[in-house]
């Protein structure tokens, strides 16, 4: 889709941008994830982050299976929105010395990605309802259950063992 | 706080900054709600916008409240993430022809709003808690309330109107 060309003209298209646009955001975060890891001392965190990004890898298959549902290529756009939310995870965590203050962040970080994510495949399953693209449901849905269960697994480990060695 | 002068050494440091992150995303969203109305043809959801940014102006005001308790100036630092995502919901509005669908790509941009802004209130009261900082837990949790209402709101909205009309 070109700028100003307004080629989003019907619910479809911007069903189909949309995907476009998550699997970029996909995509990103499989580069993402392994650097998060990385830089992760806490254990149980960075096993979190290797798992979800075993999902994530997942989750870009599942995007290709409905692009071919919709009976177009899997193709990705630019996504400002996840382009800012990894750099801004980047530059913070750049900032940081403590190791337990920057596994802190880097949940912090991780959080607002699985919020993205919620939103976006929130959308789309909300579409493919009105779309009546049954078919693309139950694989958009069962992406959105992994993301809000990773979203409660970070926030378990936060409130557990982060945020308390972060303080202490 | 500079790129690379690791300048968050402590959990009340980060809270600082995620503050002055969160603050600048407010002030940016009292720009973006009043275009956003603008463009929306629905009007409760041309209204919707209007009152949140009400209510974001509130959040602005409550954010200086905090600064205050915390003994810091109100200040705020650049936010790529919400950038990002303001620049993607006008790159995609700016694609959209139709009416209907152009209301339907706003919600979806102004719910990866919402969902940003939950997951930073969400870090910063777990922190406040864990840095016995009760003294700004209940104003935080007050806008997070609001965020959480005006994303209830939005998802109604869309169910109830614009997502119909768009395929209609």
């Amino acid at each position: 889709m070109g700028l100003f060309t307004r080629d989003i003209k019907t619910m479809n298209d911007l069903f189909v941008h949309q995907l476009q646009d998550i699997y970029y955001a996909e995509q990103q975060l499989v580069k993402a994830l392994p650097k998060m890891a990385e830089k992760a001392s806490e254990p149980q965190l960075k096993r979190g982050f290797l798992s979800h990004l075993d999902e994530t890898k997942g989750h870009v298959q599942r995007l290709e299976q409905v692009f071919k549902m919709c009976g177009t290529e899997a193709r990705a756009v630019d996504c400002p929105a996840i382009d800012g939310i990894i750099e801004e995870a980047e530059d913070t965590a750049g900032e940081v010395a403590d190791k337990a203050v920057l596994d802190a962040a880097l949940i912090n970080a991780a959080l607002a990605v699985e919020h993205y994510e919620i939103s976006r495949y929130g959308s789309l399953i909300a579409w493919a309802k009105r779309l009546g693209r049954n078919d693309c449901i139950s694989l958009l849905q069962k992406t959105l259950e992994e993301e809000k269960a990773a979203d409660k697994k970070l926030t378990t480990v936060a409130e557990a063992q982060v945020n308390l060695r972060a303080v202490s």
